[in-house]
């Protein structure tokens, strides 16, 4: 078995056009993987801190892994990572799709991006080949006729691209990266950073054949996925209905986010459930690359004011949250055109749902009128005011929609008047849909993520709040009892401290957590028997968490580096107050708890208890020794 | 498969004479796996701190594993545990041989023993029955006539027995527990618990079969760690050479501690050398077990001075230093003769060896004269004065054997006069024969190890700093890249302890160092196979490195308990001047890069820089957060 893993990053150095590539070496990529890995890596090294992050300094990553792109289910997501200009801190960012694994059949593991074009400007990788194309024909394009001009230019109709659409271009802070109109890289605006540089977008393509290293050994784990994918009730479950079955279960729960996370049930849930949408607007059924789940939705709704095209795909859950049940809106057909806008405009669905559940809570209050909002009347349940502010913020409209594109932290610093009370954040990024104050250890996610609240941060603990084959899935990681989802003490912080590690191993191998994760159908020793088979390492369940926590550990260095530290890791005022109705009315989040969460969570890291500044020896441990020169300054401080 | 591994623990009251049998469940074998694991938390959960440690009240555990006894070499070592009489603090010991795989047939993975008999007695565990016996016949009987008299009064050859010789009914610090008369649990006076105690011996027989969970798996792994074995170079120089095969190579490297570790290069190495063992003294090979490796050495000397019975074995590597070029004497004969004397007594070889090199520089020095020594000159090379002293200490005889038998620290102590800068221990347990200042990774090893000095806490780290097939081994730890042997950075401080979780886990699984370690036959992977078929868990190296890792803090708990802190993590002051002679002539351990590197492994280990006080995250982590309780009140004082 060969032991050597081979694999090339590219570097573009937009302006200069100087195009270069590298072969780091097998060392580094068993210390870092891929994805997250590899990425906050490059950016800790080559970042120089407190460089705006829309300015040509910023440095871009797109990063694949060394399991990525081989043949089997759930092994598809790649990163999207740099400074973030929505948090000011680390940004990174998944997607699935076809993307990444056709990244390295065109010969690369990553891309490397500096400077920013003269003008714009898209990439185009073939086997090997690199190019820098004009952009000037595509500029101000939707994603769908940008990705179809690209297309044409290329003469090549299966070239995958990775794109922004208007929001990018007008630096929307929340603009997302997408590939085939609907695999979203929705968070922490990276499409802004893209426009920021005038890149319209990534084209790639490739015929290099991918070998597993013992070819054997993974068609055996892969036939074996395969039948376990058709087996795995939760994989049936999002077969059938995707991502939106959550929302009655979340609902029922009382943890569905609505009213701008005043409550926790919503009377319109059935409405925008997944099983109303499966007997309505439904069109097919659709997944990534190799992948037998088939979780993505493609809708449909042919005419009438929402009339819907499918190719922009269909309504997550977290989209059905984010401009649904979060506004109180109950339309589906309404949700499915703002998802479409979303999509045609690359702007992250989760963010403008939060910013306009900001601005009708505002309205509600009096801060905002309908002078500032052009006679709209922005209360909540009121689907045409959704629709219009995700033009407007994607085209940056003079007012409302200038002041939402910034982020729901900034506008409510611009209005004042107690507006931040109703600004649902975490290091300046909108929460998800998800509500702590029915899970602890969801909160302690959005408050430690380095990219701000994140809902694949680590997983959310309800799920492992019971007994069964749920528990025996990370029995592995030595869980071996189940931990109630409003307790908050030390069970919880270890639960989600190893769920992290886990976590972040999956965005650092571009790992599907619907494929794989301890939920899902494969098993983790099946994980790393296959990365093993891939790669030829002997590699363990040690080593690759190991890498997650490297990641996370990078990551922190980097936003202590740019200023961040424990006030930054909290959470909003919100859900330190009770839940107003539902099963879970008068539950909040414990204020003492949660503190006494986050420095028992800073230990188990190796943090110091006060800042969470990574100690020398943790650095050590790691193998980042190299990184400590970003943070002995913050050493001296505490 | 079943999932359930059923467990039962022995508990012991001598003062009482109750007997009681414990199932505590799946859960916690998991957690603790046997060994060092379960030993630690029995001590820790129920021995009051600043107890005698030879009073009743110290608790004394006797643990085999979850894979003890199951039919596979390496898998026999079983764990002796109490507060150590020589350090004060923790105690543990480790022995193979048969009497682990025994008790586990017997009925029982562990006995816990508290109080102190009436009067001489020994325990007979025999399928699932448990006796407390008279051995008023047997106090003062060397253990060869010891052992014969319980096998006739049981009837039984085949009943192994663990037991004490003079030196433990005598107290004496580091008296040790044997086991057919050769396999030795040699550290931290256990010997002398045992005495305490009235307890002469523990006798276990039982035809309890045990069945892997998995056995299809189990027997092959099994069968291939056969030919593994076979055909591995380090296996095959300890079959033909036993552990005397390194006296040459570290004699070589300049570090084979000679003269009271003034030098590290022995003008009669291959004298006491393997080789010449094997040309001449040796009579068979034996092993544990089931285990083909077979490196234990039977000498036999059948006339003249240092005429030696084979039926105590040989002497291992650190007898040979202890005994040999420590003292400077170069007889191989008289060093066997010495071994089989300690293990008639049950003496440790190494503190014995240690304590007679403190005596011979002292009256070397003029500290202790010829009416302290009864008119034998104490110089180093003076076989006869070795050979003496072992009397003398074994019988505690007034004058200087009662004086060693209670250690160095305590010796120099009461002789003063500047003997403490003569007297090489850690934490009151004597060095082993291996010199850090030609590898600082076991520097740190004798520093932080929980039970003072001891070479079985970590490897020696020359044999990981150098690339190829050991550091493959290795790889699955993460440890992808050599550290040279006298580096003493942050590598080396990733390494040992990275290491230390793995030698923690082979103590708490039972397994054998030479059978499996980094260095061995069984790669690790295979290990967790193995731990897997034979439990039915679905566990991973994560979770046992975890292990490991619990072990560890607990012990450390322990240890703080006791009152230990910083100060105790030290090295004796040669250490820090230079080797005087050799290859390595003029290296020293640098203070300032130890005292770094100690508060990088502090760190490391989520423990506090300044004293090494686990934080409460890292409590949390590792499933300890009960442990809390015994540390609060240290850290408040930092």
């Amino acid at each position: 078995m060969p032991k050597s893993y081979n694999g090339k990053i590219l570097r573009v150095d937009l302006t200069t056009k100087k195009l270069s590539v590298e072969e780091p070496g097998e060392v580094l990529y068993r210390t870092y993987l891929g994805g997250g890995g590899l990425a906050s890596y490059y950016l800790l090294r080559e970042l120089r801190p407190g460089v705006d992050p829309l300015g040509p300094e910023n440095i871009l990553v797109f990063a694949s892994s060394v399991i990525s792109g081989q043949p089997i289910a759930g092994m598809t997501r790649y990163t999207v990572a740099a400074k973030s200009p929505l948090t000011g801190g680390y940004g990174e960012t998944e997607a699935g799709g076809f993307w990444g694994p056709e990244l390295k059949f065109s010969g690369f593991d990553a891309v490397v991006i500096t400077g920013k074009a003269a003008g714009p400007s898209y990439l185009w990788i073939h086997d090997g080949q690199v190019e820098i194309r004009s952009a000037e024909k595509l500029w101000g394009l939707e994603t769908g006729p940008a990705q179809e001009r690209i297309r044409e230019q290329l003469n090549e109709k299966r070239v995958r691209v990775a794109l922004i659409g208007p929001a990018g271009e007008n630096l929307v802070r929340y603009a997302c990266v997408v590939n085939e109109l609907k695999h979203v890289n929705g968070r922490t605006g990276m499409g802004a950073v893209m426009g920021s540089k005038n890149l319209k977008a990534i084209a790639v393509r490739g015929t290099n054949k991918l070998e597993p290293q013992n070819p054997e050994k993974f068609h055996e784990i892969s036939k074996s996925l395969a039948e376990l994918i058709g087996q795995h009730g939760p994989n049936k479950v999002l077969r059938k209905l995707g991502t939106p079955n959550v929302v009655m279960a979340l609902n029922t729960g009382g943890i569905l986010p609505t009213r701008n996370f005043h409550d926790g049930v919503f009377a319109g849930a059935e409405k925008i459930s997944g099983e109303r949408m499966a007997e309505t607007i439904l069109k097919t059924e659709e997944g990534c690359y190799a992948c037998a789940v088939r979780c993505k939705r493609a809708v449909e709704i042919s005419s009438g004011p929402y009339a819907t095209s499918c190719e922009y795909g269909g309504p997550e859950y977290e989209t059905l949250g984010a401009l649904g049940s979060l506004l109180c809106i109950d339309d589906l057909a309404a949700i499915a055109k703002g998802n479409e806008l979303c999509n045609r405009y690359a702007l992250d669905t989760i963010s403008t749902g939060v910013a306009i559940g900001f601005a009708m809570e505002c309205y509600e209050n009096g801060i905002l009128t309908e002078a500032d909002t052009e006679g709209v009347r922005f209360r909540f349940g009121n689907a045409e005011a959704m629709l219009k502010a995700i033009e407007w913020i994607a085209f940056r409209k003079k007012g409302l929609g200038n002041l939402l594109a910034d982020g729901v932290k900034v506008a409510a610093e611009k209005i004042g008047q107690g507006a931040e009370k109703f600004a649902l954040h975490v290091k300046g990024q909108e929460l998800p849909m998800h509500d702590p104050r029915g899970k602890t250890g969801q909160g302690l996610s959005f408050a430690v993520s380095p990219t701000g609240a994140d809902h694949v941060e680590a997983p959310h603990d309800p799920v492992f709040a019971n007994p069964g084959p749920i528990l025996e899935r990370v029995s592995p990681l030595g869980l071996l009892e189940p931990v109630p989802s409003l307790d908050f003490g030390p069970s919880k912080v270890r639960n989600y401290t190893y769920l992290q590690l886990l976590w972040s191993l999956n965005n650092s191998l571009g790992v599907c957590n619907f494929a794989v994760g301890p939920i899902w159908a494969l098993p983790l020793n099946r994980l790393v028997e296959l990365v093993s088979a891939a790669t030829g390492w002997d590699t363990s369940l040690w080593e690759l968490l190991k890498v997650g926590e490297r990641t996370i550990t990078m990551a922190r260095v980097f936003n202590l580096r740019e200023g961040f530290g424990r006030k930054d890791d909290t959470l909003p005022d919100r859900l330190f107050e009770p839940l107003e109705n539902g099963p879970l009315k008068g539950k909040a989040i414990n204020r003492k708890e949660f503190e006494a969460a986050l420095t028992m969570y800073y230990e188990a890291m190796g943090w110091d208890p006060k800042e969470g500044v990574p100690t020398r020896g943790k650095l050590a441990e790691l193998n980042l020794f190299w990184a400590d020169e970003f943070v002995k300054s913050k050493r001296e401080e505490n």
